[in-house]
């Protein structure tokens, strides 16, 4: 009797507590359960692969009980969604959003606290939450310890940068999971300010390969009012657990009832396409809060830039703060770049070639004395320096139809940066700029907190809202990377939040499989203003006797306008460049940014990457080809074009002797009338790309 | 030979490095020297007496070498000074700057290093502060520690409360110094919130005196972008230390050459008036930056205030937050208090009595759920209840004559307020409202910060600033206390940073000696608004069977409008309790609150003060007597008043059997006939006082 009494109790115990929920294409599931001891876990599996084994779910509170165990189930529910919206700037016109939900209601017994638990399993991956209900015994509360985990179930690859809280500007590591350790890393790379969590914390997005074939990322979407998730990695069983950026007194996030975490995202296929386009985390953000959407526009810009970076010139006044000593302090002099005069030398560059905008940096006074003092008011974001007459190039802009840019740089003085915005964006205002690019270089004041804190992540969130109430959009440099919550604030239409291509004119740079990798991590979370387009690829042009140089062919900075998705690209290059390579420029002239369809047509994280895309305002297809260092041929079906149609297909690849190392800048152009039955056969120098436009004839 | 040399370099020596300097009277010496370690030090006398023995001088600096030692005298330069100034709102018209001044240059040898101390020696005692030039050797840099020794000669009586980086809002101790222990006080004092920066931390300004009769008080002036200086007390050998309030990191204060401290000040006198009225603090601050200061008024105000402390009405729309159950957190239901048809209650109120303005507290959203959960965004400064009506009640005000004064209480949440400021400053512009009280009750945001940190102060002065460029006034609460700061942005009127008569509405309350400190203390920086004028003394009329009451007679709280100077005075009590005086309520309708002139008749800290001041426009004279706890009979000389002008001399006093505990609301008025030949008689009961009108008659 006693034996049958507990093989009774045991049942019901697991009818109540286990719970399964799958994708719509039944592809991937989600297994929910409860311990013996009342703690909840879940498992994924793809097409009966186990992805994710048995992971533990729960909290540590600050001054409260552990909120990890003694759980019951008190209802779950489970629900479908299969519908679609347009997002008002996107790599696609119309994004589907089906998927299935559970949502685990939990109680926990000897607290009588609450807390759900919310599944959704799309077809690329699943997404699941903490939904904290208002309720009497949780109000207010202090997250110590966030205890998510996502146990792996081996020694995947893995395409890894360290866990820093300030930072993701790394390059990636590839490696099996085993081999991760932030110690042995040379942070010789150009980063100024690293706040790295620990030996095994590494960042989300983490993409990896398992051995057997699974393309697997271990992501976030929706980061608002909470701190970046970065991972705590356990390099013997390959168990991840969350690791939040913490605030300036050691706690994680100060919380409120009512009160829904981050989505905590898990995508897998065996087709790494797949990961690339990938729409769960945008379906996973709230829709767009700013009704009038009008007045966002996506934009190709040029700017007074990478002069500062190459060293040709200077952000203040008087000479002397360029990218080229800004680590060595090194003294410079050499002409300021945001002259009255040189703004209108671009102006007249970007209304010639089709620009929409035109971004100066280094306009406004403070650049004298900007960085690495951890310095509290250095901008006041609306004097300009003497020699930049921001009336007359406004209105110059204006009669030349191109739009400028601002440049507000915080030093990472943000507290600062909240004391002066209205009045910053005001300015803009006044001199119709229509946008803005935020820079957040430096150590974050107030003291004490970090990028990727609960307090910064509000900031970045706060800004676009702001400017949203003027009608402006943001493009942030240094900030948290994104996480999708561009659809709700549809104006924050770019980040960097990544290595950029800036890197390469300064530092080791970015070996050439970098850009095949973001694409499976931070083009996950939204677009980058990556700043492609250099063609004037090695910096001894600037520097006698520097090997530094873009980690490319001419050709394959052509082709990442199409790869690296961005509403906001820019022509990085100096205008002279440009007009010796007039012919390869005008891929850059031609180049849509924002579109009507995608098409990821071959992917590997770390070797290639070849994407094409139809314009959202013409008929026009343009496809983008990329390899890492290695040479590359292949096969595309043109099948995305439209049957019936011809189009003319100009080519831009790379010489048949290029190479990114000793021969980057050769290119051939081709012209030749393709259909959709066509066959394109790429082949791509080391380092190389292609660059192709599709333009109908009929 | 060898004895002779060394001889001669002791002598070289010593010329080189010893300085005095003496105050204009001569009665002050102040002598410095360096030790044979090069450890700058100083020493005060006072007529011959010693009042602060040998003192070291410096700071640690962070990742810097110690800048305390192994100085040699490069220069030393006297001055004298001798003029005076108008201030805009004042207790004279005019103040004598009347100093000699010594400015000893030192270069550390082992670092060459700079610095200079400048000490200021006036009649009523010494400044000094330490000015790091602009140098090579010290750019930015960071304190960990300032060194600053006031090494006093004895076991002195002090009146003296715990160094607390929130708040100064405490009942004043007086004892021997050798018996200050914060541990052994009573904390269920009404403070929410507490900070004591460890047992034998005592907060300046101390005010103390000698067992030999000299009044000695150790405070700082010009407080600006630094710590607030608390006092490290070493009850032993009565050494004090500076110890300041650190930051979010644990720091100090970031500083960049050139770069001024605040002034740390000793005073000193055997007559303990001088000490009261002493003008040094404001003479070693800046003259007024601004140009324009006609928008500069003194106020004299009503407001929707005190029905929330003593629990008629609450802040919030829906009746349920006042100062009543702040700390309890008990649940009540009671009406709200900004309502538009209240508020032209108190408008009409003041038109009909005179006064300038009103104050409106729980005019807007955020009152609902303002306090104690370090909650980053809690009021935004422009949005009104349902039932306030902004813009008629601004209109019904102008019509009316009366000013109103906006209340943008912070909950501690300063980032949100820097956030929101200039739109809230705008909304004051837009409904014509001329000053704004702020508050700042709770824990600070950016978390981690105290009110007394350099962030804070920072903030502190960055309001007025700001609220300057928008020609409004700023009266703060629960600030950092003042140091003389407002003479250089004058709109800064006033500020409340100690125990103000609040507290006796809800809390232990302050006994009746606590008045007959503050001008020995808070009030040596700056005007305070303590909201004095309360008649209906007792809480149990509120609160049946409460115990709870102000520690005054009712005459006694008229004098303070005299004693406590400040040129935003609040009539505090109802309308209602003031209609039922209205006797009584004639003085606090006549009584000035900017002056031509002001004579300290009478003082001894903890026990007494009497004090008469002119009318700034008008030849009216006020005088306000308060006694502590003991009945107090003296007689005071009237010549002060104009020799050969009669006066009608309108005298508010104790009953006869006034007493603050038993009988506190028992007064007598009588006029008599005075010139400056006759003799006051006064005759204040235990807690009580005596206030004066006097007009002129020919």
């Amino acid at each position: 009797m006693k034996f049958r009494l507990t093989a009774l109790f045991i049942f019901v115990f697991f009818v109540a507590t286990a719970q399964t929920v799958q994708s719509p294409s039944k592809e991937i599931s989600v297994n929910f359960k409860l311990n013996s001891e009342g703690k909840p876990y879940y498992n994924v599996t793809y097409k009966g692969k186990s992805v994710i084994i048995d992971s533990y779910l729960g909290f540590k509170l600050k001054d409260l009980p552990d909120f990890d165990k003694n759980f019951a189930v008190i209802n779950s529910q489970s629900s479908s969604v299969n519908n679609e919206w347009k997002p008002v700037l996107g790599e696609v016109a119309v994004i589907k959003n089906n998927y299935n939900e559970l949502k685990v209601s939990l109680l926990q017994q000897s607290t009588k606290r609450k807390v759900d638990i919310v599944f959704r399993v799309f077809n690329e991956g699943v997404g699941f939450r903490y939904e904290f209900p208002k309720q009497d015994q949780l109000d207010y509360f202090i997250v110590s310890k966030e205890e998510t985990q996502f146990n792996l179930t081996g020694d995947h690859k893995a395409f890894w940068i360290p866990g820093d809280y300030d930072s993701q500007e790394y390059v990636y590591n590839e490696t099996p999971l085993s081999k991760v350790d932030n110690d042995k890393l040379n942070l010789n790379n150009g980063i100024a300010l690293k706040s790295v969590g620990g030996r095994y914390v590494i960042q989300s997005p983490l993409m990896m390969k398992s051995k057997d074939g699974l393309y697997i990322n271990i992501f976030e979407a929706a980061v608002i009012n909470y701190p970046i998730m970065h991972l705590d990695l356990n390099i013997n069983n390959f168990s991840l657990t969350a690791n939040l950026a913490p605030n300036a007194v050691g706690d994680l996030a100060f919380l409120h009832a009512p009160f829904n975490t981050p989505w905590r995202t898990v995508m897998v296929s065996d087709d790494a396409r797949k990961i690339v386009s990938q729409k769960m985390v945008l379906n996973l953000n709230e829709p767009s809060k700013i009704a009038d959407v009008s007045w966002i526009k996506p934009m190709k810009y040029v700017g007074i830039w990478w002069e500062m970076h190459v060293g040709k010139s200077s952000w203040d006044y008087k000479g002397s703060q360029n990218a080229q000593n800004q680590q060595t302090g090194a003294s410079i002099s050499v002409p300021h770049g945001a002259t009255t005069e040189n703004t209108k030398r671009y102006i007249d560059f970007a209304k010639k070639n089709g620009f929409d905008g035109v971004l100066v940096e280094g306009w406004n006074t403070g650049w004298e004395d900007w960085n690495g003092h951890w310095k509290d008011e250095v901008f006041d974001f609306v004097t300009p320096y003497p020699d930049f007459d921001i009336k007359a190039i406004s209105e110059y802009a204006k009669q030349q139809g191109v739009k400028m840019i601002m440049h507000h740089e915080t030093s990472g003085a943000v507290a600062s940066y909240e004391r002066h915005l209205d009045r910053g964006l005001e300015n803009m205002v006044k001199y119709g700029y229509p946008a803005v690019k935020t820079g957040y270089v430096g150590r974050i004041i107030p003291r004490g907190e970090y990028h990727d804190g609960q307090t910064m992540v509000n900031h970045f969130n706060y800004v676009p809202q702001r400017a949203a109430e003027y009608k402006l959009m943001v493009n942030s440099h240094e900030s948290s990377r994104p996480t999708g919550v561009h659809r709700t604030w549809p104006n924050y239409i770019a980040a960097e939040a990544a290595r950029g291509n800036e890197f390469n004119g300064w530092s080791s740079g970015n070996p050439p499989a970098h850009e095949t990798i973001l694409p499976f991590t931070r083009l996950l979370g939204g677009p980058m203003d990556y700043t492609p387009g250099i063609f004037e690829i090695k910096m001894n042009v600037y520097k006698p006797g520097s090997d530094e140089q873009v980690h490319t062919t001419l050709a394959k900075q052509l082709a990442l306008y199409v790869t690296l998705y961005s509403p906001l690209q820019m022509a990085a290059d100096l205008p002279e460049n440009y007009e010796k390579h007039a012919d390869a420029f005008q891929f850059i002239k031609d180049v849509a940014v924002d579109w009507q369809d995608t098409k990821v047509l071959e992917a590997e994280p770390g070797d290639y990457v070849t994407i094409a895309r139809k314009d959202k305002n013409s008929e026009n297809w343009f496809l983008g080809a990329i390899t890492d260092e290695h040479a590359r041929e292949s096969k595309v079906a043109l099948d995305f074009l439209t049957p019936g149609k011809k189009y003319k297909a100009v080519i831009y690849q790379d010489g048949k002797k290029a190479d990114w190392k000793n021969n980057p800048k050769s290119y051939e152009i081709k012209t030749q009338t393709v259909t959709s039955k066509s066959e394109l056969k790429l082949k791509l120098a080391a380092g190389g790309g292609t660059a192709v436009s599709f333009f109908p004839l009929n």
